[in-house]
């Protein structure tokens, strides 16, 4: 009798039930970042014994994300409730050994697939509900890609609003943020199925996108309200001194990652 | 003391309750039409009593269309979870008094102001689910506009899938299809509260978009599935002879409509 | 050609398109109600013009139901995606041509038949996401139907939470509440396809549940939390006083009403 | 600085951001079980390597749940959308060192703190929407607890029907049925980082329920269909020879497990 087979689980006699395929997955997508910084000493209070606050070290970048995602193949694109999806999420920077990285304390997606690859990838993610405003081209419903274009995002999980976001644009940019472009560091755990035992998986990864492919940036001012809810943390990286926005459109590959320890 | 205020139901004190705020109203969107011939009187039999087949009486146009909209003031873009949604809807065309309109007789959207609104406007809507492959500028997540570019898109209601589309761009085209190009003919019903009377509102009414705005149309070839599932009569309209697909931008604006009898 | 069929939109060649079957419809649901007295004078600006305030005036009912429904033949119990929905709803009192109605002034369900039952019998129901706690006969995972039997319940919507309220109970009760016990006082409104006209349809209408079959009824202490948001005005007709709350099951039939005006 | 806290990702300052509170976790809910024997054979190719098929190896039973549950403390009974989930799972027997185990191949919940706590105890978890009838006791909007009372259970993902189930009661039962009677036994697994390497974490544990309290069962006939969907394999466990069906309410805790291997 051959094994199961399968990426991740259920893993299956033909390994088609697997939640996800396996990598590469392939990202297209609309991507809102408004960048601040946090109370003096806020960001610190989520780094992991090891890893050290980076420069600027109270910086933080809330990230909405309206994705197309596939893996090889690509036949989640003809079905797209299989390859659409959208994520708020909450990135600082840090230090390990020397080198700063970026690092995802918070995320909320609405889609299991992607709830899987997050999980697999150090993303600690949770479900939530993401909306954000979509720029257009023709007619009177939505924001012009243009200096007065105004776009809203919005989070939300069980039924409380955990975010309400905004950015007015006031032009272009060279640069979508400082905050988020850098390789990430991640931890990846599982407790032991004994709760009085270590964890059974304790790890530190690194990982960074390939082929990236950026469309133009689109800059502005920006709002960030963090709402204190029961069973999160969110609101303790409340804005202390807002930076700016950005808005623009990404394509990206993930082809795996490297543990560090 | 004042009556109550509100365009729609609930009507409340200051108006602010009701579940759609008056017209005008605002649509920018992705539209993805299908056009297929349906079996020979196929289409007929879905017209009210006193509206003819039109010329080429068995034109069908599916339609899937992702919809940012607003109403005046435009607050709800800001907080796109009262903006954005979906929809999937069956077009034929009819004669009525000599005129040709187009007719919507099957439509799923999946937010309940959209609902209303179309109950106001004669578009007999139930919630679906709608899901619809979008085009991307960057990154291998999606198809772009060009020849050989894929888009799917799916309907489900009450967890079973009720349509699967797909189009394959050939190129551009001058028309985005001739089934939903006309005046709207809509029947607006409401039975009456005691069921063994007549309805209490059965009226025929007109409605055409105002200060329309296109984008450039892609053609290609579609196909259409409809599948049988309860509560509906969906499957009686399949395709019998395809014509050809679209995916153009649209930006319209809808002020009200004409009462006919 | 034989005319379309169907009780409501969309009406079809063989009427099984109906977002709805025709009455009669079958309930059988949990209950929670919660009895409070609003700021003086707050509920009579919830009336229309020609409908008085009853004795007790300012007396409100918030409840929220979990309901198993079905029409004639019952094949829904089956798929019970389509029999099952919750709902939170307000109800006040109210006095026409001499006689003490109960009105629902605000309601929110979370299926599409459901909304389309409530605009037919004039509930001004909007889609929601209701929870309610379960009573429970093995386990740790809930109250049960006795003193210190602790309920919550919750209402949002738009990604909001709209309505908190609890139900600590002390003990058995012989009533079920005062305030949604009457026959019932309804506004049936459909705006002209021309918004610069009078309502199409504007209509007064009772109705009853027939027979009504109740489960032994459980009082207790009641608290109701009710939120501001935008697009709603639920939040002024918050408690001054609270009453009581109580927890019952109910079977009731639903098969049409009355015009009154 | 102190370490980040909490039982699952997200760990965070004060540990409250966790997917999941530590264990134990209670339980009470409805529970609907269909066994039967699917294609001989069938069952084997579902156990990984090392675990061998138990007597009567065919067997399987889906399982249909309705609970409520919560962790040490309680707080989510009172916020029930934090505490309700429903599910659907796929149950087969084996053996492994010469014991009889449950093994749970596939399974279904619609909350994500659920899919977090299958994910730590190895249940392999997606995301589906599962409906199941309750029985009533009072109106006609659902069946008895008696002979002659019918029930229906739905599960779908990404807008597809997986599988439609009923039960017709004939009478009461001394058992519940045999297929989940057993101590589990999960693969836990997690791939590396780097998907050219092994598993990060594989392991074999074992879990039982504690504090079982169980209502009375009720037992019928039952029909189990099983539907070909992209992504999934549950149709090859179809029924090859259905043995019975079984409705009880169950409560229980969980409070950690064994890791074997």
């Amino acid at each position: 009798m051959p094994d199961l087979s399968g990426f991740f689980a259920p893993r299956s006699p033909k390994g088609r039930a697997s939640i996800i395929p396996a990598p590469p997955w392939y990202y297209s997508g609309d991507v809102l970042t408004l960048e601040y910084r946090a109370a003096p000493g806020a960001v610190a209070a989520w780094l992991p014994t090891g890893v050290e606050p980076a420069d600027d070290p109270d910086a933080v970048a809330v990230v909405f994300a309206d994705w197309q995602s596939s893996s090889d193949g690509g036949g989640e694109l003809l079905d797209p409730v299989r390859s659409q999806y959208k994520e708020c999420f909450v990135v600082v920077r840090c230090r390990y050994h020397g080198e700063t990285f970026s690092r995802c304390v918070l995320i909320w997606v609405d889609k299991d697939f992607a709830l899987a690859r997050g999980w697999f990838q150090g993303y600690p993610k949770k479900l939530g509900s993401i909306w954000m405003t979509r720029p257009v081209t023709v007619g009177r419903a939505g924001p012009r890609l243009e200096a007065g274009g105004r776009f809203g995002a919005t989070l939300a999980a069980n039924d409380r609003r955990l975010a309400e976001v905004s950015l007015t644009l006031t032009g272009s940019s060279v640069t979508g943020g400082f905050v988020n472009a850098l390789p990430m560091l991640h931890s990846r755990w599982m407790p032991s199925i004994d709760p009085s035992q270590p964890d059974a998986l304790s790890e530190l990864v690194t990982m960074s996108s390939q082929d990236v492919e950026l469309g133009p940036v689109y800059t502005g001012d920006a709002t960030v309200e963090l709402f204190d809810v029961p069973g999160d943390e969110l609101s303790a990286l409340r804005p202390y001194e807002m930076i700016a926005g950005y808005w623009r459109q990404v394509g990206a590959t993930f082809a795996g990652g490297t543990k560090l320890a």
